[in-house]
């Protein structure tokens, strides 16, 4: 059955009379019952106090979309887990929840959740993130200038970048800040608006991820006046720009290791803690009180003049204040967000998570995190290449699975089941990062890299880009990915990919469904893919093929529609009189109709 | 397919090395891959202070069950998450967690887990708890003799109980202590080994949940002395003893309410937080360190001599430090899982919760719950009457859903995947109690209550009997189902039941798998249920019908298989050449047979 015939709620403004409310308020919550689903009753369940609430919804209006069903519920706690109890006509009672409809009873974890945090900043909603890692991007006049520091290979530009060995975390390319202001040009035309630069902070490797002071950007980016520089020349754009902090531990060669005992854990044995087992990356101990005062003091001096940063990107926050019988993770993560909160409300403060983040967001902590579980890994597995060059997935033994597009939205949805859906719009989705391979070598061509970037843009959350990918840039590994960008060498840019790059995020931009819109699974199944995203206002329609096949029909579009083509099809969206409609059987393909009744 | 052919693990001692390792120990983990999974390569992934940790299992050993494949964790952190990834001959890739196979990526809520908080009492695994209503039970001598008290509307003994209206919680019936201990030989004989007393405290109310006090024994149920003296006669026979605290509210003529405003939450108005707005309840502040230091000593106070009682059950712990934005309900389970423990580390703290317990688990505080979340719904929802008496499913709109036996299973496996097996081992599996309609007003038959026991005793988990069930006694709700026990009219009783009662309760004590086995489904569809329990050295098949059906074929017990039975069948399981063995279609039925290699 095509999704579109059930029922639905999701979190967005469509469903949720005010998605970030405050304490006291209250709030109405709808599910829309299609036509055929012959739904005859609705109680609302929400939890208060630790206690279940029945609230008996009423039919609030009929429309082309069915039935909306209405209830109210009153924020009282922090987070308010709420679901459906939904009759039809022939007697079946089901749940709704965020994993869908079920015919039995299920836990509470998949209940739909409104939060009263502070939510994410209203920019975030329309950000386009861009991740720069320094050492790679853009070299400025002065880079060549620089003296090697003594723990780096000197490397030019052209030079391979070593997927492993010795030369990892040493090849130095001596990519600057001031570099990357060169190429604020080429970020806008691509359509990002929100810079993420991994680590500027001094260290002894090319990625800085083994900072040595959290109180400067490292001479050898330009120092603290590039970061300004790049600060006003993105700021004076309308960009975004996001720091990298790292939490859970510092380089061995920070000033603070190992003379403040305090701050790290030392161990019986005269050793220490250190990130899986990493000797040079010593292990931070969130329990002390000056660990903390310190970090929020970091945190909020480059959000403020002159540098002006507009959020942080938590590395390894899934670690962060978590050794053995202790747990500092929420308090960790609590902390930074009121001290970000007090200097610049409208931050954005993300959690980098390694597999499973929902546990840590809806916490006033985190905003949102790097959706490799949720995002990254289904779309690998539904559009990785037949063979591939590398051997991991994500840290997953074994290559990546090939997996249908029933696998993909089943991993999507039980993920996005277990966060608020303001937490899943405000996390990063991301095709590759500087931890991964790229895209292009995980799906092997032009084609399904196109699909890959298709679902970026319109699926729900921030697009994350890495950048290179947008060239067609390959990587077999994180370290392999670190590339530095060929500005050049034009004629080895992929220009098909980098066109479909920018008209796919200026869709994005143009469709305020595919910013804001709530989420209806219409077809999956092997090779298809198909969804609606839709505001009160506006419907997109997205159809994906990893390959071809058979035509799609799908039915539970509202009659009296039409659709006009934004991308990748041809001509108009037509219903047939069974209120069915027909999409060809080409594939590869990427194609967006806008929805509208006529 | 039937579940006996798929890999399996639980958190069972078949499949654990150590069930309740101490932080730092090391713990073997084991996935049964019976012959025709053809599982070729396992991993087990652990997370280990928030990361995931891969570590390859090895073939630990075959046997007729299989392959038994092993991985060692390191118990790190007081929780670890744990699951396996499978791959098969054929190439697929599958992850084993706490619901099972799954062919995508699954968030990290259903993964096993090894827990090293202190364990409940090696005591709980065999226990069988029999709740009692005080006012209800047994009348000594001297209770007629006792005043009416001033709230109280006195009845005689053979009065009904008002399913509602004004004599709801004045009706006194003037059971008391020593009229439980009067009794003590039917609860012996029945099977039963734990006495579970709801509340003994003074009040206003014949339920007692209203407390006056928490320093002494109701006068109307023969105050302290008398509770001495049943402890006595239940500890002399062996049996334990469990308390019903209230941690939520008091009543409102407790004396401390109103005069100690730290202890209560009062509102700006003049009024003040109740329990679900009830004036008579209001709400204790779980914020102040003075009543949690009274609530630490009044727990205590009971555990030791001369009461010496064997543990706590909570009530209402769902709401227990509940309350707008702030939640103490963890610092609250925690102290009083402290508190019990300084005194009697062999006492046993249960939760009773609303709705879904499993986020209140395995953090220090309470052992088990009162299931009926993934116990009661799902049984009665198999075994419900076509007609029904009552118009209500605990608490949720409209009458008990009819579902099939795949509900059933669907539902208890995804409540039990998200708490550890001693958690869900630990938990008290309920019929029915002091707050439901009677299981025989819900079944309407006793071939039907016959297999609801039967579940009871078999399934994972503690049973616990409502004082009167094993009569078949008849309730609509929880008011009404409070029936005083006819022990004078032993012709009402229903010999049958009582019966199957002893006898299901005499198979579980002699049956080490069914205390202390994993689970394995073997069979569920429409009327019929069929599973395994098994440990190292024992193994017991249970078949559950609703009504008669077809006969049952159930491939994937291993050859070489006998069963003698133990309960509701006749003569030998065969297992046929085809390695499959064949159960009649008779129904409603419920067998049990011990299963043994020839």
């Amino acid at each position: 059955m095509t999704g579109l015939l059930r029922p639905h709620h999701d979190g967005s403004e469509g469903y949720v009379s005010n998605p970030a409310p405050a304490l006291g308020e209250t709030v109405s919550v709808f599910v829309r019952a299609p036509a055929g689903s012959r739904v005859s009753r609705v109680h609302m369940r929400w939890v208060r106090d630790g206690e279940p609430v029945f609230t008996s919804a009423v039919l609030d209006r009929r429309d082309a979309g069915g039935q909306w069903w209405r209830a109210e519920l009153q924020v009282r706690n922090p987070v308010t887990p709420y679901r459906f109890l939904l009759r039809t006509a022939g007697g079946a009672v089901r749940w709704l929840t965020g994993c869908g409809l079920t015919s039995h009873d299920v836990p509470d974890s998949t209940d739909f959740r409104l939060v009263s945090y502070a939510p994410a900043p209203a920019w975030a909603r329309d950000a386009v993130v861009y991740q720069i890692f320094p050492d790679r991007f853009g070299k400025s006049a002065a880079a060549d200038s620089r003296q090697t520091p003594d723990w780096a290979v000197r490397c030019g530009w052209d030079e391979p970048v070593a997927a492993q060995g010795p030369l990892k975390g040493t090849q130095w390319y001596g990519g600057d800040l001031d570099g990357v202001t060169d190429h604020l040009d080429h970020v806008a035309a691509l359509g990002a608006n929100t810079l993420y630069l991994t680590p500027f902070f001094p260290s002894r490797s090319n990625h800085r991820y083994d900072s040595s002071s959290f109180d400067q950007v490292d001479p050898l980016l330009g120092g603290d006046t590039a970061l300004v520089r790049l600060a006003e020349a993105a700021h004076a754009r309308g960009m975004r720009l996001i720091g990298d902090l790292t939490t859970n531990h510092t380089g061995a060669v920070h000033p603070w290791f190992p003379a403040e005992r305090d701050l790290y854990y030392f161990t019986p044995d005269g050793g220490y803690e250190s990130w899986l087992g990493a000797p040079s990356l010593p292990k931070l101990n969130w329990g002390s009180p000056e660990l903390r005062r310190r970090f929020a003091r970091i945190a909020q001096h480059w959000l403020t003049y002159p540098y002006a940063l507009d959020g942080w990107r938590i590395d390894v926050a899934n670690m962060t204040g978590r050794r053995g019988a202790e747990d500092w993770s929420r308090e960790a993560a609590v902390l930074l967000r009121r001290a970000v909160q007090q200097v610049r409300p409208d931050a954005l403060l993300i959690g980098e998570h390694a597999h499973d983040a929902t546990a840590d967001l809806d916490r006033n902590g985190w905003q949102g995190t790097m959706n490799y579980a949720g995002f990254t890994r289904p779309v690998w597995s539904w559009l990785r290449a037949a063979v591939l060059p590398f051997d991991d997935f994500l840290g997953v033994p074994g290559e990546i699975p090939d997996r249908d597009a029933g696998a993909l939205v089943a991993t999507m949805s039980a993920f996005a089941a277990q966060m608020s859906w303001r937490s899943w719009a405000s996390s990063w989705q991301i095709l590759s990062s500087h931890d991964t391979p790229r895209i292009r070598s995980v799906v092997g061509d032009a084609a399904r890299h196109e699909v890959a970037v298709g679902l970026l843009c319109t699926l729900p959350g921030t697009p994350m880009i890495f950048a290179g990918d947008e060239l067609g840039l390959t990587g077999i590994n994180g370290e392999h990915s670190r590339t530095p960008m060929p500005w050049h060498r034009p004629e080895t840019w992929d220009r098909g990919t980098l066109a479909a790059y920018r008209a796919l995020l200026a869709v994005r931009r143009a469709q305020p469904a595919l910013r804001a819109g709530g989420l209806r699974w219409a077809h999956a199944s092997g090779d298809t893919l198909a969804f609606l995203r839709e505001t009160r206002d506006d419907a997109v329609l997205v159809v994906a093929r990893r390959a071809a096949g058979e035509p799609l029909r799908l039915a539970g579009l509202p009659t009296g529609v039409s659709g006009e083509n934004l991308y990748g099809g041809a001509g108009e969206l037509k219903v047939a009189a069974d209120g069915c409609i027909e999409i060809s059987g080409d594939g590869p393909t990427f194609q967006v109709w806008s929805v509208r009744h006529i």
